[in-house]
C-alpha cells in the first residue's frame, strides 16, 4: 500500500506500542558497560527506547532530518502577535536559504532541513527561490479561519493537514531517514497550540497561554480573550484531535501530527521541539495514545503552557535551556544528545571487554 | 615566562575578569538575529561569554580537549566506595584503550582526551600500554593518605598537584586547544570532593555527602563518618583553597583547579563536568575568585552535594540528565550545546540580511 492511498483509520490502526523486550535486552548490555550502573542516567533511557523502536541492540539515528511545517494563522486578525503575518512566509524564505536558527543548528548534526507550505498566505514564487528539494509546497489552504469566531477549517481540510503530514514523513522515511524532528513557523501559531492545549489537557487559559514571540500584557489578555471565545463558538472535542484540530487548530500543526503519526506507524523515532509541535504531538495521542512511545521532547520550552502539555503526554524534555523560538531548534540540539546516547549503548567497552573490576559484594 | 617557571602567586595574580564590553558587544550582535529577542535562551549568554573571554565577536571553540585527571586515595581505607581501588588504574587504561565513556563522548564533539596520572598507586607499564600522547604521567605521589587520620598531602604536594594541572592545561592551550574540559577518575574521589564541598561552602555533611558510585545504607555512614573525623582532625582553611587540597583532597581534584587556574589565566573557557571537577573549581575559586568567569557547568549531576557547589560558584548546569559518571562526560555532551551556541553568533543571518520584517510597534 502507498503512502497516498493510506487511510487516517489505517494509520491509527498500524500504531502498536513499542516492543518491550528489546527495550530489556538493551538495558541488559547497558548493565555490563563499563561504569557504575546505569551511571549516564536518562541518556540510557534514550538509547533503550531507540532499541525498542528499532529492534535491534545496534541502533542508528545517523541520517536525520527536520521536517519545518508552515502555515498562516486567521486569528492574528485578533491582535495576538507582536510579528506581523507577512514574518510566515519571509522566515520560510530564509529557511530555504539557510539562514535561520534550524538551520544552523541542524547542520551541527548533519541533519537536513525540509520546510513544508502546509497554508501560508502567499504564493511564493519557487522558480525565483530556487529552493530545490528543501522546500515542499502541500497547501491545504492559504491560512486559516479566525477561529475565534468560527472553525479554523473544514474537517475535510483537517484530515487533509494530518495526512500531508504523514505522507510526506514517509516518504523521509523511505528515503533513508533514521529519525524525524518536527519544527514549525506559522505567525499567531502559539494561539491555536495553546487552545488545543487548553481543550486536550483540560487545562485553564492561564496555565496554557503564554506571550508567544513576546506580545505585551495587552496583547495577552487578547490573546486569552480569543482563545475562550474559540473555545465557546466551536466547543471543540477533547477525545477527538481531529475535531479539535477542525475547530482552533492550524495547517502546520495538523501537518506536525501527521509527522508523528508517520514516526509510529513506521517505527521511527521522532524528536518534538517546543509548544507548537507538542501541540501537534497531543493531536496525534489523542488519535493514537501509542504515539508517544516514539516521542522524544527535545526541550522545555520558556512557553508556560509547554511543561504542562509535556507532563499530559508523560514526556521528560531532554534540555531545558529556556528557548522559546520553535523551528525544530530544540529537537536540532537534543538529537546531539540522543547521539551520544546511541554511541554509548554500542561502542562503549563492557567490564569484560576492558578488564576492569566490577563492583565490590 | 615559559608556564614551568610560573609561581602560583603569579598564576592568581594574573586571573582577570573577562571584559564585558566584549559580551555587551556580542549581545548586540544577538538582538539583530532574526528571531525574537533572545529566543535561544541561554544559549545567548553562552555565546557571549565566550566572545567575552575570547574577546571577539567571531568566537571559535573548534580545537576541543579533555584532561582526565586521575588519582588514588587513602580514605578507600574507611570503606567509603563500592569498587575496589584496582579500578582506577583500570580505568586509566581503558581510557587509552577508547572504550570509557568520555572517550565516546569527547569523539561525538571531536575533542581529543589526555588521561594525566597526577598520582595513582600503580606504576603502568607505558611501553605495554603503548599509550602515545594519550597518557601524562606527572604522579605527585602514589595516591594520599587517609585524611581522616591526618592531612593527605604535604602542602608542597597540594601546590605540586595544583602547579602541574596549570602546566599540562597551559601546554594543550599552546597546541591551539580553544576549550578545555575537565574530567576525573579515582575510586573514593567523592569523599575528598564532599569534605572539600563541606568546608568551602560550609554546609551540611547531609547536603553534601552523596552515594558516588553506589555505596549502600551503610556504607554511606562510613564516608560521612570519615569525613566528619577527616574536617575535624585537620581544621582546614575555608578561605584557602591550597589548605582545604592539603588536608582532605587528592592530586586529581589538585590538578583540576590548576586546569582551571589556566583557563582563567590563559582567557580560555573551561568546562567543568560533575562533582569531583566542581570541588576543584571551589578550590581555584578561593585562590582566584574570578576563575568563574570562565567556567561553564556542563552539566548537574545527581551528586545531591553538586548543585550546592554549582549554586555557591553562581553556575547554572547546562545539562541536568541524571548523570554521575565524572570523567568529563558531562563536559562533553555540553561542548555539543556550546558548539551549537556559536555556530547561532556567528551563522544566523539578521533581521536585515534575511529581509524579515521586525517586531510590530
Amino acid at each position: 500500500m502507498t503512502s497516498e492511498k493510506i487511510s487516517l483509520k489505517q494509520i491509527i490502526d498500524g500504531v502498536q506500542p513499542v516492543d518491550r523486550s528489546w527495550v530489556e535486552k538493551a538495558a541488559e548490555r547497558t548493565a555490563r558497560l563499563v561504569m557504575p550502573p546505569r551511571a549516564l542516567g536518562r541518556l540510557h533511557d534514550v538509547s533503550e527506547r531507540i532499541c525498542g523502536i528499532q529492534q535491534t541492540l545496534i541502533p542508528s539515528i545517523h541520517r536525520k532530518a527536520f521536517l519545518v511545517m508552515a502555515g498562516d494563522h486567521g486569528i492574528v486578525a485578533e491582535g495576538v502577535s507582536a510579528y506581523p503575518q507577512e514574518v510566515t512566509g519571509e522566515m520560510v524564505k530564509t529557511f530555504i536559504n539557510g539562514g535561520a536558527g534550524i538551520n544552523i543548528l541542524a547542520a551541527q548534526v548533519d541533519a537536513e532541513v525540509v520546510v513544508v507550505d502546509m497554508g501560508i498566505k502567499p504564493q511564493l514564487d519557487l522558480q525565483a527561490l530556487n529552493a530545490g528539494d528543501r522546500l515542499i509546497v502541500r497547501k491545504v489552504a492559504g491560512g486559516t479561519a479566525n477561529f475565534s469566531r468560527g472553525p479554523a477549517m473544514s474537517e475535510r481540510e483537517a484530515e487533509a493537514a494530518v495526512l500531508t503530514g504523514f505522507q510526506i514523513a514517509t516518504e523521509l522515511f523511505e528515503k533513508g531517514i533514521q529519525i524525524l524532528g518536527t519544527g514549525d513557523m506559522g505567525i499567531g501559531n502559539t494561539t491555536p497550540s495553546a487552545a488545543i492545549g487548553a481543550v486536550i489537557v483540560g487545562s485553564s487559559l492561564d496555565e496554557m497561554v503564554g506571550r508567544g514571540t513576546g506580545v505585551d500584557d495587552e496583547g495577552l489578555t487578547r490573546k486569552k480573550d480569543a482563545i475562550r471565545r474559540g473555545i465557546e463558538t466551536n466547543r471543540p472535542d477533547p477525545g477527538n484531535g481531529l475535531d479539535v484540530l477542525t475547530k482552533v487548530g492550524g495547517f502546520e500543526i495538523g501537518g506536525i501530527a501527521g509527522c508523528i503519526l508517520a514516526g509510529a506507524f513506521h517505527r521511527r523515532p521522532v524528536v518534538i521541539d517546543g509548544f507548537i509541535s507538542t501541540a501537534g504531538a497531543l493531536l496525534a495521542y489523542t488519535l493514537a495514545p501509542d504515539v508517544t512511545d516514539y516521542l522524544f521532547a527535545g526541550h522545555c520550552s520558556e512557553e508556560p503552557g509547554h511543561r504542562v502539555m509535556l507532563n499530559y503526554l508523560g514526556l521528560r524534555p531532554i534540555l531545558d535551556l529556556e528557548m522559546r523560538l520553535g523551528e525544530g531548534t530544540g529537537g536540532a540540539l537534543a538529537m546531539g544528545i540522543m547521539d551520544g546516547a546511541v554511541q554509548i549503548l554500542k561502542n562503549m567497552a563492557t567490564f569484560e571487554e576492558a578488564g576492569v573490576s566490577e563492583k565490590q559484594p
